[in-house]
C-alpha cells in the first residue's frame, strides 16, 4: 500500500471523530499522512461564551493528535451560519487547503443532512474537488449520527473492530460535547451505531461511508 | 384509548419479532387484539429438511403467544418464491384475512427491500388495503434489519424501553434462527438497532416504522 | 382523546387555511388548543402598499378565530425573502414559540415546494423540533395547492366532510387573496382539491398531510 | 398541424377514457387518426361471469367511437395477471401493433403505479418503442386516478375545457364500471381531477401527462 | 409550424452554446425569433481582470448572432454569486424580460446541478413562469456538460446532425473559454456528448433536453 | 498491489465488453485472475436460428481471451426471459459460481435499467453477495450503453486511455452484434461514451462504474 496524503474536512470540531474516528486511527496505523480541516468554529451558535471556540479547538487538536492527525486547519466560519457566507469564499478556502496539502483522498460531511452546515460543507467540497481543478483520486463522505432526519446509506464499510476503543477515547477529549445516552453524542450511541454498521457489513464494529467519486488512473 | 383489532403481516416467521417485537408486546399490554398472518412458510429455501417448516411455525406461535398475539394465520406460500405466485392469489388471501379479522390497523413488511418476499408482501398488502375495498384506518411497515442494502427511513418511532427484554426473549423461541453477532439475527444486533432507533427519537430503545397511509375519520 | 396543544406554522397568512382549514376546525370542535405562528408578513413582495401587511394580519386573525384558533404569533419576516435571513434566526424564533406553547403536535408547510418560503419554513421547523431539544410528539406538513410544480404525496388523510364549508367560509375572510378559478386561491379550487384528496381516501372531502416524524412514548 | 397516427395503449378497457378521454376527443376534432390497444381483458379478476369480458369490450368500443377512435385492438391478456405472462410476449404483441399502425405518437399507462397491470404495460411499451426498433416521435403516459398510492407528477397539461362533457359522456358507456363518489371511477371524481389539473395549468379543466421521450427530427 | 418567440436563459455566457447551440441554429433556420438572457456576467469569479466581463459579452453576442439570436439581455448578476442575491430580485428581472419578449417557449439551465448558478437560474425561471403569472406554453431545460456530478436525464432529443458544425463554430467565438480535451469546454467534448445523446435517440448528433412543463391550449 | 480473483457477471454475451472491456484488459495487464459468468444465452429472443447461441458463445470466448479472461461460465438462462425463472434458481447458480471462483471483487450489470435481464442479474448478484453468505470485498456495476431510458450515474471512473483500442478490437469478435452508428452497439458509439465518461473524470477515455458495496477489513 502506498502512503497517501489524506484530507478530512469537518463542519464542526467533533464531526471527524463521530463520523470516522475509527477509520482515522486505522489510516494512521497504516502510515498515511492525515490532515484535518474544520470549516466552522462550531461553538458560537450553541454557547454564549466566546471562550468555547478555543475550548473546542483544543479538544479537536487533542482528539486528533490521539488519533494520529498531523495538521489542523481551522477556517473559523460561523457555527450554524454557513448559508450566509458567499459560497465562493468557502470554496476558495477549501481549494487553498487542497492545494497546500495535495491529498489523494478526501473525506467530507454527508449530503442529505438537514443540518445546513453539513450540507454546505459537502457541496463546497465537491465543487472544490472538480476534476478540472484538481487530481483528487477519491472523495467520500462519512456519516454523522444525528437526531435530525437524514438518509445516509453507506456503500463503503470500514472494519473498526480494533479501533472502536480509540474512537471512544478520542471523543472523550471533547468533554463539553459529551451527552447522556440516548443523545447522539454519547458513548453508548457511538457503540450502537458502530455495531449496526457492523451488522450490515459482517464486522463487529464498522464505520459507514458513501463514495462520491473515484478517479482511477 | 380504544381497543383495536391489529393485524401484523410478515413474510417469514420471525420478521414480526425482529421488526416489531417490542411494539407487539406494548400493544398487548395496552389491551389490543393482535393477529398475525405469515405469508410464506419461511423454511424451504433455507433448509432441505421439510420438518423445518413445522419447527418455524411452532417457534412463531410460542414467540407470538409470549408477546400476546392471539391468532395465527399461515398462508404457506413458498419461502423465497413469492415472485412465482400469481400476485392476485396473494392479494386475495390477504383480503380474506383482512375480512375475517377486520383490523383497524395493519403492519406489514418494508418496501425498498432487496429481499423479494419482503417487497412483494409489502406491495400485496397495500393493494389489499386500498380504500375502495376496506376501511383500514392505518397501514404501516416495520423495519427488518438486514445484511442486504435497503433504505428504511422511519418516520414513526415507538419507545420500547420497557419491552426490549421481552423482544429479545421472544426471539429466543426461534432457536433455529438465532445467529452469532454480527449477524442481523443475533441478540446483540437486536440491541444495537434498538439503541440506534432510540438515539434518533430520544428514547433508550425504540422500533422504527414508516407510515404508508392513514385515513382519519 | 386527550386535549392537546397544537401549533400550526405557516409561511404566509392564508397557508394555514388553504392547507388545513378543515382540519383546524375539526380539531377545534374536538376541544384542542390551537395556536398559529405565521413566519413572514406575506404581503411586501406582492403589494407596494405597506398597509397590506396589516390587512392580511387582520384577515388571518378573523379567519383563525372563525376556525377556533386561540393565539396568533406573527414573526414578521419579509415575504418571499426568507432565504436572505440567517437560518439560525428563524430557527431560534420558532424554538421560542415552541417553548412558549409547548405543543404536542406541530403542523408546518410542505417540503418539496418551489416556493422558497414554504421550503425554508419546513426545514427550519424540522430543525427546531429535533428530539434532543424538544419533546414534540408529532410533526406533520400540510399541502399548499400551488401553480408551481411540487410533489406532495400525502400519507395522512383527514376527513373534512363536515368542515369543508367552514374551510371555505374562513378563506372568505382573506378578501384580498381570493382569485377567480382556476387560480389555486379560488373557492372552486379549494373544493376540487378537497374532493381529489377525498377520492384517494374514501371520503367525500379530505385534506392531505405528510407525516414527518412521530415519537410515541 | 400535420395529421398524425396516434396509438393509445391501455391496460384495461376504461383506462383510456379515465386517463385521457378529453384529449382523445380533442385530437379527434383536430383530425388525427386514433387507434386503441387494450392489453388485458380487464374483467376476469373482478367478475366471475365470463360475459363481462364482452360487456367491457362493447363499452370500450362505444365509448371510443363516441370520442373518435377508429380502430380497436384487444390483446386479451388476463386481467390483474400480466406479471405471470412472459414479458417478451407482451412486448412482441405491442411491437406488432406498432408496426401495423405506424404511429408518430403513443400514449401509455403511468409508471409509478401500484397496480401491476399499469406498471407492466408502461414498461413493455417503453421497450417496444426503443429507438433502435421504431421511429416513434413521442411517447407519453396519462394519469389514472386511483385509490392506490402513486406519484403522478404531470409535466404536460392539455386544456380540455371544451371536451370535459364529452369525457364524462364517454365514460357513461362503461355502465358496469361507474361507481358512486368518492370512488375514483365516479363522475364527480372525474370532474374534480380535471379541475385540479386545471388549477395547476391555468385552465378550467385539464388532463395531465408525463413525457417519457420525444425524438425531434 | 407557427413562428414563435423563444427565450433562452443562461447562467453564464456560453451555457447557451454548450447546452443547445445546435437547436438554436435549427430554430433560427425554422424562422423563430430567438432572444437570449444571460443572468450573471460569468467572468468575475474566474478572472481578476474586469475587462473579461466585456470580453465574454462580446463573445456571446458574436456566437449568438452567428446562430441567429436577435436580442441579448445581460442581467449582470455576479458570477458564482447568485445565492447571495435576494431571490425575489432575480425572479423580478426574469419576469420583466418575459414580459418584454412575451415568449411562447423558454429554455433554461438544468436543475440537479452542483453549480449553484445553474441551479438558482433554473429555480428562478420556474417561479417566473408560474401559470398564474404568464402564459408560457413550454418550459424546458438544456444540458450543460460538466465536470461536476449531475444527473441530467433528457426526455427530449433534438436531432442536430445538420447543425453540429454550426454549434462548434459558434463555440469558437468564446476564445477565452475553449480548453483542451478532456475538458468539458473542448471541441472534442462537444462532439462526444452530441454523439452519445444521438445514440440514445437514433440520430447521429443530438442535444438532450428535459421538459419542465407544457401547457397545451 | 495484490493479485485478486475477479468475477465479471453479464446478462448477455457482449455486456462485459461494452460495459468494461477496457477495464478488463487493464486488470489483466495488472495480473489479476479474471472470470466471466454470462447469465443468459443472449440469442434466442433475437434470432430464430438456434445456432446463434453457439455463435455468440464463441464470440464471447474469443473476445474474452483477447482481453485476458481465463474462465468462462455460461448459465444458459433464456434471453429476455429471466423474469419467468424462479429468482432463487438464478441466485443459487450465482452462489455456486462465487463459491467456485472465490472472488474478492465482483462486477455486475446496472440496476436502473429497463432491460429486465440487466435489472434481474443485478438484483440476483446483490443477494448472492450478501455479507452473511460470502466475504466479497467489493461489488460494482458497470454501464451498458442503451437506447432505453436509464439513469446510470457513475461514481467510479477507470482511465482506459491505453486500453480503448483493445476494447474496440475485442468487440469486433462479436461480428453478429456490431451495428452501424448511431446504434449503441457500434464502434463510434463505444468511442463517444468512452470520451464522455472521460470528460467527467479528466481522462481522455474512461469507463464508468457505480459502487454497490465495499467491505474493507
Amino acid at each position: 500500500m502506498n502512503i497517501m496524503n489524506v484530507l478530512i474536512i469537518s463542519a464542526h470540531p467533533d464531526d471527524e471523530v463521530l463520523g470516522m474516528g475509527g477509520t482515522i486511527k486505522k489510516m494512521s496505523k497504516q502510515g498515511h499522512n492525515l490532515h484535518l480541516c474544520v470549516v466552522t468554529e462550531g461553538a458560537s451558535a450553541q454557547y454564549l461564551d466566546k471562550k468555547m471556540i478555543e475550548v473546542r479547538k483544543k479538544s479537536c487538536v487533542k482528539a486528533g493528535e490521539f488519533l494520529g492527525i498531523s495538521s489542523f486547519n481551522f477556517l473559523d466560519f460561523p457555527d450554524m451560519g454557513l448559508e450566509a457566507i458567499p459560497r465562493l469564499q468557502i470554496i476558495r478556502k477549501l481549494e487553498n487547503i487542497i492545494k497546500k496539502i495535495n491529498p489523494e483522498i478526501i473525506f467530507t460531511t454527508p449530503k442529505n443532512d438537514l443540518h445546513l452546515d453539513h450540507k454546505l460543507v459537502h457541496e463546497s467540497t465537491v465543487i472544490a474537488c472538480r476534476p478540472t481543478k484538481n487530481k483528487i483520486k477519491k472523495l467520500l463522505c462519512y456519516e454523522i449520527p444525528s437526531p435530525l432526519i437524514n438518509q445516509f446509506n453507506p456503500n463503503i464499510y470500514e472494519n473498526i473492530e480494533l479501533e472502536i476503543e480509540d474512537k471512544i477515547n478520542s471523543f472523550q477529549f471533547y468533554e463539553s460535547e459529551i451527552e447522556e445516552f440516548p443523545h447522539p453524542r454519547s458513548i453508548e450511541s457511538i457503540r450502537a451505531f458502530s455495531k449496526v454498521r457492523g451488522v450490515q457489513s459482517g464486522f463487529k464494529n464498522a464505520e459507514g461511508f458513501s463514495l462520491i467519486q473515484s478517479f482511477q488512473n
